[in-house]
């Protein structure tokens, strides 16, 4: 990893154990030498699946495979490697997630569609699908329901840190566990979620209940993030629920009030997850928060904020403490979404500086510009035409993304 | 204007006269210092007019006058300042069109809908109507059929050269000439056009076919150019026939087969200039030419092209001089547009690197490696499910693209 963001949390957070799940990692050299790049979780056979994938239309294969498993809603395990992101590997792509679930499911004795797997690295690379398969058996000795962020460690790229989150729910009265780890730093955009992130909870939830609070979700966490506005081949978010936790009411649907509560804690880890990566978004010197009110409906505000998140011009600018307001009309402009330039009003760190379609004569530049030498930027439009509003989460376009990425692969 | 792009073109062509053309600049100090920024071109009474304008939800107070005034289709005088782009400016900045349009119309004795305006320049800035008001009747004067430098000069931002191009084409036999100058270097994308281009040519043309051949012609060009994706609130497109030149043949359809030559001359010179501002793109130190085929359409092989050439991954791989095909393979995906992974062949300076969903066994890539270490880079993709095909021309995103607009405005 090279040098922490300097946009990190202070340390990773204690993570308590989720009951019916147990992690390992192992160093393969599958790319990285001197460092973990395999994760394995085994889970208990009551666990149910839920999950979201790249929108690409060159998915990776374990992203193909993982969309036909979903349809069974069981896990027994999840694999993921870094180093390698098995997309645009043809045939060899394809065998090669064959063998990994074939050694895992043998392991553990489970059928093929309840082993789910991830990759992530490199593109159109031959995956070493041996040394995968090989270090499955000593693996599952050595997994640890502790294990967290040595698993979150393991999945990492080019991140300069190791990304997790825990939440406690209450689902009727008892008390449940949400634990998450992610990955990602570049070709992040969002067209399904970040890169990677595997979520955990001990709470008994059926497989399409689990799907339809996991995507209501994802929308407003992981779908509204962006560091590049390139959307990766390998996005993957899966929800495990392993029902092994203290027994509680039974649910059967999503919009059952007893999930409220569940709802809103997996709602908030998920946006903790994904503002970790925007944290580590390569290069990112400033976090930045873009709020957008008045637009036509949340969908359109999303699609304005992430207009504005995806600016070059914006995005620079924040990198130079410039207050470029006029930069964020054409990003609203842009998006080609309703907006209204006569009553477009914007706000940088509190203060109101532009509204009815101009700036606001003698608005005090002072509290604007020390606010834009900070490290987290608040941007907020109101575009003027309806009652929709989102938050979107990005960061600054510096030279440090030019560097990692002008020399990335060579 | 900073170092001349190293992609500039040797030098300004020599442009010939336009019959019913004269064109005047001047210095008034709008923004800049000891330079023109003010350009005005006067047109004999019979000239029509066409034009391409932004689709930005935020355009400036001159588009919207253009866009209003194209409807009678007729145009004895073009204003452009640069410094300025009066956009969000508000009642000002309709102010300050209709005083320059008052005083152009008063001096020619024309109509105020036959005058023309553009602006670009700084954002949200209360644009200087006075000065601009004086300066044209000095410059009605001084106005010569010669000045096509200095009129390409006047216009330019943070171009670092001037850009014009010339044309002469045949309608049934007979010769007329069409001359472009252009100016753009930031704020590209293809939501309509590059930020400015004005178009003139003596041949006899009606408004509404001119329209037909402009609109045409741009999809093709202007269209299908990006520097950074980011679509100014200034874009504008004129096209000017003065019908001074030598007599031909009336035409009255744009289908008319007398005006094939001149259709694809007008077409070529556009691309000339289209592409002379994405040499002329921030920071830019390599010229791409992406080529789609195989597409469902020619519109979907624009989009895939425009997904590839705004994807800041391949543009940094482009400028690290890395023939990084996995970042093509991603841009393809995220472009939503039909493509087959399983079918996907793409091509770099020439060379097949990956076909059949995977990296060509044993490719090549000593050459491929060379021609990354050009100024032209050739990315060719066929994406395996039609006919469509389009090319699209973009350039590299560098460290010079963030010290330029990081420190803008400041």
């Amino acid at each position: 990893m090279t040098e922490r963001s300097p946009l990190a949390p202070a340390a990773f957070p204690n993570m308590p154990e989720v009951a019916g799940v147990k992690l390992a990692t192992a160093a393969c050299g599958i790319r990285y030498k001197g460092r973990t790049d395999l994760m394995f979780a085994i889970l208990e056979p009551s666990a149910t699946v839920a999950g979201v994938l790249t929108r690409s239309r060159m998915a990776s294969a374990p992203v193909t495979w993982c969309r036909a498993a979903l349809r069974r809603g069981k896990a027994r395990a999840i694999v993921v490697n870094s180093g390698n992101s098995n997309a645009f590997t043809g045939r060899v792509g394809q065998a090669t997630v064959k063998k990994t679930v074939q050694a895992a499911a043998r392991l553990l004795g489970c059928n093929e569609s309840e082993v789910f797997v991830a990759s992530t690295g490199v593109i159109g690379e031959p995956p070493p699908a041996e040394k995968i398969a090989h270090a499955l058996p000593g693996m599952s000795h050595s997994a640890s329901p502790k294990a967290w962020k040595d698993a979150a460690a393991a999945i990492t790229t080019t991140d300069t840190f190791a990304k997790g989150a825990t939440r406690s729910a209450q689902i009727a009265g008892v008390r449940v566990t949400i634990n998450g780890i992610a990955k990602g730093s570049g070709m992040i955009a969002p067209d399904m979620a970040t890169m990677l992130a595997f979520l955990f909870t001990d709470a008994a939830i059926p497989a399409r209940v689990l799907q339809s609070l996991l995507s209501q979700a994802n929308e407003r966490t992981f779908n509204s993030i962006t560091v590049d506005g390139d959307t990766s081949t390998s996005d993957t978010v899966l929800l495990v629920a392993t029902g092994k936790g203290s027994q509680h009411k039974k649910v059967s649907r999503a919009s059952d009030p007893a999930l409220r509560d569940f709802r809103n804690r997996l709602e908030d880890l998920m946006r903790d997850l994904a503002q970790q990566v925007v944290r580590d978004g390569e290069g990112a010197q400033k976090f930045v928060t873009i709020g957008v009110t008045g637009a036509a409906s949340e969908g359109s505000a999303r699609k304005i904020g992430l207009a504005i998140g995806n600016s070059p011009l914006v995005k620079t600018a924040v990198a130079g403490e410039d207050a470029n307001w006029g930069r964020i009309v054409m990003a609203v402009g842009k998006s080609g979404e309703p907006a209204s330039r006569d009553k477009l009003k914007i706000r940088i760190g509190g203060v109101l500086v532009a509204k009815n379609g101009a700036v606001v004569p003698g608005y005090d530049e002072a509290p604007v510009a020390a606010h834009m030498k900070t490290r987290d930027i608040a941007i907020a439009v109101d575009v003027g035409v309806g009652k929709g509003k989102a938050t979107v989460w990005t960061c600054d376009l510096t030279h440090g993304y030019i560097a990692i990425n002008a020399d990335y692969r060579s």
